[in-house]
């Protein structure tokens, strides 16, 4: 008998496919443009399907790797039982993270060709048409990951109170596929970015996009396979963690509320899909206006409605306590924080504000003070959003508390975090626009054509600059609220497997101590690598360029570059590159656990945790300031285009790109690796 | 009644101190120069007096104020009988420390035009002078550390198992002034490099130290007041910090050593002069010999004496466990860290490596790319040291407890410690030999002298920026492995207070987890305000440099630059940016703890000590990297001098420089105060 409140979440995946059906179908009858047009995005559209190809494909053999190691271990530490089920659910998990990454991908390069057509007449249409390739993505994302969880908790489930601890393969599955699709995506598109910037802008002196510059190409394919596909299964996976995360946490209500505990977060996420979908079909370009306002309309409208829904849910599924209105409190401050986190990362980013003022006013002195500044920035970026997610704990607990059932502070964060969660698909939709906006410039741009399309271009791109930014910035915060419930999430299944409680990590102990410190130090050395391997791709691309310049005929514009050449290159230098951080973080836990056991590795989790967060609030805030700040440069101020500052920006921007479009997002991805892998990787460290 | 071991410290401190005064009366004597020289050297040694005369006028007002502060705070918590104790020591480590800092200061003005002079002849005699110069001040701050601590102890002592629990506020007081004498010097001295570099170097064309710089005097003015007088208030209070940390934890061992385990630290330490004593005296300066060969010697001669002298002080002082043995290998652990330090730091910051070629390689693309690679770099350098860390701590915990005496792990942890602070004053000896010599030639460059001159005065340079970097990787393994006693310290002063015992920090409580979460993100913001603070000041310095700049006569050379105002005007956009970043780090711990108790303050404590550990070390090893990525080039590799190669990593090199010497010490200094501060204000947090 399937419970009737996973037919309410089936129901709505199968509404928002269906929307998102009707809008590709809607979307492919546009139209595709000049023969120019075509011509590139066809190049790039094959770039992109090369890449993500050759990517899923060693992704795939890394899955298999870990499903067969999740069986051993299983099956050696003496839960045999459910081996089999976990292993299985790691292979589910990885499969439709794959999907998820691969759709976003498929309709990103569909969806950008017809914006820059649309782009030819209006500029309202052109914002329908890559908010609603967004959207389209936002859905299946969404409704993918909340069907993956419902499907195999009726598979496995026999026992309420048991099924989520096996789920959590699914989690497990799906953060391993995010965090190689995120760095292998985000090392390729800031290699091909850096390596486009450095011999095209600075050492030729050519104008971005240019055609003659043969890594073109491969930069706009970046953002497909970066953006698109990582942040896809980035997003994917944070709604699987910490879905099941809660419902781990909701196996010890399970006397109180039943299954309801249980299926809270994936029925709340779903009824989230829901005000996502009516957020979604409100955004409606208008020729002239600011594209933000309508997006910024269709986000609080989606979040006014996911609290009204939260309220009518927590009564309906947690009506049995009488304190219940206190969870709705808790609800709400999820949904407050995550309009907190848009305000202060556009406060951070934005050149209307300070901090971006700061750094290009750093400019006129040059690249070092730039730099300066800029990391001063991301720095400080730390401090209100730390406070924010303290707060939003602190707070969320208490209400969790005053419901006076037992363990309600711990239950009160998790519904923060799933009232966080409801407007994912909104928030996908608005991320998945940015790099959409970003290929139509490029493609408006190389197929050279008229200024007033580029100008109409140019306003969608840069708010899709601003949405990438928010976007992350919400990414990070819904992850931060997350953990906490994760760690205790890990310390319930040990608690299951030991049979004792387990409710005290003491870093007082030595071995803990030691344990955060090794777990703080890896999220240093993790950014390393990814920074580094983007420098070393880079430097392929930037041979490779500098050797098809040396032909005359390319740089005259009479003879075309060889854009598959430098796409090849890069796709094989970001898979290369993408294994030893990747294997690094999977390997560091297991070595830590194995060794010092499951309360040093609390230690380790929590305290790699907190640095992730703000290690993450770093590079991507100060990423996204440097690049605002060349914007707002380019605006005219400070002497504008060509100018000293100018150079001095470039520089700092290109400094900003594998921070916050490599390693700050793959950070996102890593902190909740580490909550999945403890999780499911448990019985070998008692 | 003075214990007899009280009496070998004070004696061996008098024997340093006799050491530094004919030191000092034999360097005194020594030639000044030519007029051209003593020109410069008296511009440095007015405008560095009268930096510190104001400066340390500003840290006495706050450290009056902070005097009163700890005595209302005893008074009003019914600590009635030690208020006035507490706050009279916290008086009298503020005043040694102030005292510290001049005196290093006073010497090294002192002791560059002599290094200057000798360098016409002869450079193991510029090496002798340098080295000899930096060894006064460390005799003399060691033995300040350790007088003040013993006679503090003596004034106060009738029951030794209560003193220590009193002295912490001389160890307050002394990291209270080492946080503003770091933070003001480090901003001064950044903000002159960084100004006098980017309109001299870059700007106008003109070498570093060029006579027309009216910023130059300024910059030497900064090695002095930053490097000399700042490092000096940092040691002095690690010692201070340390010791008296040892020593609280020695108070629970009474029963079983009496006052020996009490008194084992500072006993320890005065050997450990003892031996800085030998081995300083062991250096000799050879014509045209490496000079970090002789340098080097000393040290490794320091080391194996202080190993020892620990053995012979772990059996006569702790012999009363039949363990014993096992207190001298976790002392050997202690010296074996210093001893990886040193190497890990030069592995990352020398140009024979890796790390620092990889940088000089990167500057051919461009600044964009020098820096990216020099912060990989940087945050690649957390990783062995913290596995150092991590491994030496679970070691010398293990030698404690096999000694098998009741709290024996824990007390492992501080004879290593102790082990690594017995080298202190060699340390100290390396560390202020490089602005010294840094110092000298910068005169040797002002005044023109000729180029065999300023080569001798090259490779000295050039060995002390070696030391400084050396010397800050020892500065932070010896806070990192006190960290851990420290944090016990405040636990046992808790324990104290309430008569309850205080042992676990548990970071799955809301309340710890958030304390945490702010402690991290605080190390972040500190660092973010320290840098800043560096970028205002320089522009006071730039506006004013290009101001004089527009005057025909200087750039000709006809006319002489107004340096004293460059000096002034820096002097007070120092003092004025070093008031917020300072009182951040004082508020915030006092703030969480008053708000959220003792738990979550202990879990703040521990985790930004955690993350202050790795940032600096990411900060002082990047900005070392970057600093000799350049050196390297000028050496003729990657187009050497001029070429485009060298223009970029001259920008990663002013990245680096408020990374290095001004926020990276300064979270030095910020460690060991988060630690003082909650141990003398622990009545307010229970």
């Amino acid at each position: 008998m399937i419970d009737f409140v996973l037919l309410i979440v089936i129901a709505i995946c199968i509404v928002a496919l269906g929307l998102a059906a009707i809008l590709t179908r809607n979307l492919l009858s546009q139209d595709e443009g000049t023969p120019k047009m075509r011509e590139v995005a066809d190049a790039i559209r094959v770039g992109a399907e090369a890449f993500i190809k050759r990517q899923y494909s060693t992704i795939a053999i890394l899955a298999i790797v870990g499903a067969v190691a999740i069986f051993v271990v299983y099956y050696l530490t003496g839960q045999q039982a459910i081996a089999l089920a976990t292993a299985g659910a790691f292979i589910v998990g990885a499969a439709c993270s794959a999907v998820a990454g691969v759709v976003a991908m498929w309709i990103a390069v569909r969806t950008n060709i017809r914006t820059a057509s649309a782009a030819q007449t209006s500029d309202g249409k052109a914002l329908d048409f890559s908010f609603r390739g967004g959207a389209i993505s936002g859905l299946i994302i969404t409704s993918m990951s909340l069907l993956g969880v419902s499907i195999t908790y009726i598979a496995l489930g026999a026992d309420p109170t048991h099924t989520p601890f096996v789920i959590i393969g699914f989690a497990f599955g799906a953060s391993f596929v995010a965090l190689f699709a995120q760095l292998g995506g985000g090392i390729y598109t800031k290699a091909a970015d850096v390596g486009a910037d450095i011999v095209g802008k600075v050492e030729a002196g050519i104008p971005e996009d240019d055609v003659r510059n043969p890594a073109t190409i491969a930069d706009l394919v970046g953002d497909n396979v970066g953006d698109c596909a990582g942040r896809g299964a980035d997003l994917f996976e944070s709604t699987a963690a910490e879905n099941i995360g809660a419902m781990i946490l909701g196996v010890a209500l399970f006397p109180i509320f039943g299954v309801n505990g249980i299926l809270f977060p994936i029925v709340m996420c779903s009824l989230g899909l829901l005000a996502s979908m009516i957020g979604i079909l409100s955004v409606k370009g208008v020729d002239g206006a600011d594209p933000m306002d309508a997006m910024n309309r269709g986000y609080y409208i989606t979040a006014i409605i996911s609290a009204i829904f939260l309220a009518g849910g927590v009564y309906y599924l947690l009506g049995a306590t009488p304190g219940w209105m206190y969870f709705v409190l808790a609800g709400f401050v999820g949904i407050a924080l995550s309009v907190a986190f848009l305000r202060v990362t556009l406060y951070y980013t934005d050149h209307h504000y300070r901090p971006v003022q700061d750094i290009a006013n750093a400019s006129e002195t040059g690249a070092g003070t730039n730099i300066i500044m800029g990391f001063s920035v991301g720095l400080e970026t730390t401090a209100v959003p730390a406070v924010l997610i303290g707060v939003s704990l602190l707070l969320s607990y208490w209400f969790g508390t005053m419901t006076g059932i037992p363990q309600g502070g711990l239950y009160g964060t998790a519904v923060a975090t799933i009232g966080m969660l409801m407007v994912c698909a909104y928030v996908l939709t608005m991320d998945t626009f940015g790099p959409i906006a970003d290929n139509a410039g490029g493609i408006v741009e190389m197929s050279q054509a008229p200024d007033e399309v580029r100008h109409r271009m140019d306003k969608l791109d840069a708010a899709g600059n601003t949405t990438k930014a928010l976007t992350k910035g919400y990414a990070i915060g819904s992850a931060s609220l997350a953990v906490f419930l994760l760690f205790n999430a890990y310390m319930a299944d040990i608690a299951k497997l030991t049979g004792k409680a387990f409710d005290v990590v003491n870093l007082a102990n030595v071995n803990v101590f030691v344990g955060a410190l090794i777990g703080a130090m890896l999220v240093f050395l993790f950014a390393s690598l990814a920074i580094r391997a983007v420098s070393k791709t880079a430097q392929y691309v930037i041979e490779e360029v500098r050797i098809q310049f040396r032909d005359p005929g390319i740089m005259a514009g009479t003879k075309k570059p060889d854009y598959a050449r430098v796409i090849d290159i890069t796709t094989q230098g970001a898979l290369k590159n993408m294994v030893l951080p990747g294997a690094l973080v999977i390997l560091f836990p297991i070595i830590i656990g194995v060794t010092m056991k499951h309360e040093a590795l609390a230690g380790f989790l929590m305290v790699a945790t907190i640095t992730g967060i703000l290690m993450a609030l770093i590079l991507n805030n100060s990423g996204g300031a440097w690049d605002n700040a060349k914007k707002y440069i380019e605006t005219g101020v400070h002497g504008g285009k060509k100018s000293e500052a100018h150079k001095a920006a470039v520089i700092g921007d290109t400094v900003g790109d594998p921070f916050k479009d490599t390693a700050g997002p793959s950070l996102h991805v890593l902190i909740k690796l580490l909550a999945t892998l403890t999780l499911v990787l448990a019985p070998l460290f008692i």
